[in-house]
């Protein structure tokens, strides 16, 4: 399944997450990551920031598509995710 | 059609593009936007938001879902819509 993730979680764990999400997932934008993952890998990947963060104070949003051609997407300004593709970042 | 907006937008314009999306869509967390929006409705927010972005750095990213029902989102840690609806934020 397609997924889109988005994180909003505090500065002292955000590195851990980043480095966590770029194992399962494409980072495209600050806190934003997308791709393809089975129902076992969004599992393991919800466990891991399970355990590095602060559920009071963290918010991890998870869409879920059946398939990312339900989807269609459009960027304003700059992508950045080619930016830092191309090592510009 | 569904939308779900998330922009990465330099600190100096990031309030002005916060009050004008806030007037097409919900606020879920921090730079990430939710709601039903009509075509025209979607190209008067872009022109709006295109008035006030630096192209060469900033970036919006809008996925579009014919509708809500191909969708389904999970979180993890706190739901800030829902504490920021409750006034807590």
């Amino acid at each position: 399944m397609f997924i889109l993730l988005v994180y909003d979680i505090g500065e002292k764990r955000v590195n851990k997450a980043l480095k966590i999400c770029r194992q399962y997932l494409d980072w495209v934008q600050n806190s934003v990551f997308e791709g393809e993952l089975t129902k076992a890998g969004l599992e393991t990947l919800k466990k891991r920031l399970g355990k590095i963060m602060n559920k009071e104070e963290d918010s991890v949003r998870i869409y879920k598509l059946r398939s990312e051609d339900y989807l269609t997407m459009e960027i304003l300004g700059i992508d950045k995710k080619q930016v830092a593709d191309d090592g510009i970042l």
